[in-house]
């Protein structure tokens, strides 16, 4: 919490203190901005990816204001279509998204800002904007499901964090009646003696297939089995697959724009 | 190869063989599409993201058909507005996205197509659509890096992504003189006894986070060091994390719209 909150702040105040030039003072911004390609109404669409995870936190628009804006600020900033106006996200909720690099499509019309949220991406709460999925039954009807209380339940996982929420459901289950045998994932959670013996395990057989040259597609095998068994050790303590890949970040990550617009001016 | 040829074919057979229906004939359908905020010209946009890496592939725009023959077909289909008509993405170039999930925004008129591509997205080649980077020097001028030849070092990254790409580049490097002491990766790449001492003893470090109650973040920060190091032992067989998610796909994964759309229909 105290993390987040001195995050917040440090935000806030950056937003006040960095003073943003107009396009035109800025070298190479407006050829920057010229090489774009904008829309009848002047903008581009927007992608905002989560640096750690890779979920789309949400989709909106810019103009050149605030393209202009957030390659200085490194705090993701929009145009609102339906207020007509700059909108940086996070000004009045805190929930800013910090982007380190802004990448742009091939038609150059379309912008990905990689970044890291500070809270919940969407209005409603939600961690991303995407909580409502098209299901489709056995005889092919169309339904939706999902409400942004269940986020978690349906929104795009890619296959880790897929893997995350299928460790947790059966941990959920643990405490319920069921008929039949156990699935390994609840044997695991169960049974920490027999977890550890199998990472350490499993970590003896991915290097075995270098030390024994065994080939590419039984190290990834076995790097998937070692995967698998340490994301039930940490299901166990707690910990979230998006806190390591946070550890892993501040370990290897370069600095990017949010880093560099927070630096203080030179005197 | 083999694999993705086999899969190219049964998609192009899938493509001529499924036969989509109108919305009307198709339970719920209408009520899902009517669901949806078009825009003036009937539109919502569409991002295709990488059910494995979480990669942003291509992001375009769809029609009520486009979407209804996704949700039929499990192929991603848009509305190409240049040529003002339904746009099967792969089926003049053979590079299908198999979709295996829809989801819709909070305003519900962004949508995600989660899915596995069959080769590359972008119609340059590139692997995905964004490949070309707005860099911020240290005065805070902007320039822009990346052709489509240079995706790897100009796309989008998330966390475990860069960290590979870093690992690449150390390895890349290890056959240049370089001034000073090397790397950790590259001693540890020079280095398969040491490697697989290191990965060994990892494991046996987040085991013990757990064997003797160390905490979430100490849990995190090992699970960080096992991560890393069978990154480098894995890099050492070319074997990229994409291949291990698709094993952790394929073991854990449900089906999805486009494993449905493939069984044979009922007699």
């Amino acid at each position: 919490m105290h993390r987040g909150y001195r995050t917040l702040v440090t935000c806030a105040a950056a937003v006040e203190q960095r003073a943003v030039k107009p396009e035109s003072e800025v070298p190479g911004m407006s050829a920057y901005l010229d090489s774009l390609r904008w829309n009848n109404d002047g903008l581009v669409a927007v992608i905002a990816q989560h640096v750690d995870t890779g979920e789309v936190l949400m989709q909106a628009y810019s103009d050149r204001n605030a393209i202009c804006e957030t390659l200085q600020t490194g705090l993701a900033t929009f145009y609102s279509r339906s207020r007509r106006e700059r909108w940086c996200k996070g000004e009045t909720s805190g929930h800013f998204i910090k982007v380190s690099r802004v990448f742009a499509d091939c038609d150059k019309d379309s912008i990905i800002y990689l970044g890291d949220p500070i809270g919940p991406a969407c209005h409603t709460g939600a961690k991303t904007c995407w909580f409502s999925e098209a299901q489709v039954g056995d005889d092919g009807g169309v339904s939706t499901c999902g409400k942004h209380e269940h986020h978690a339940a349906h929104s795009p996982a890619t296959t880790l964090y897929a893997l995350e929420r299928t460790i947790q459901q059966r941990r959920d289950e643990m405490g319920q009646q069921k008929e039949g045998k156990p699935s390994w994932t609840a044997r695991l959670l169960a049974d920490p003696v027999l977890l550890c013996k199998k990472v350490r395990e499993e970590a003896g057989e991915l290097c075995e297939t270098l030390e024994a040259g065994e080939g590419a597609e039984r190290a990834a095998s076995e790097m998937a089995d070692l995967l698998y068994h340490s994301m039930v050790l940490l299901n166990l303590q707690g910990v979230p697959m998006e806190d390591v890949m946070r550890v892993l970040r501040q370990r290897f990550g370069t600095s990017g724009i949010e880093e560099k617009a927070a630096r203080p001016p030179k005197q």
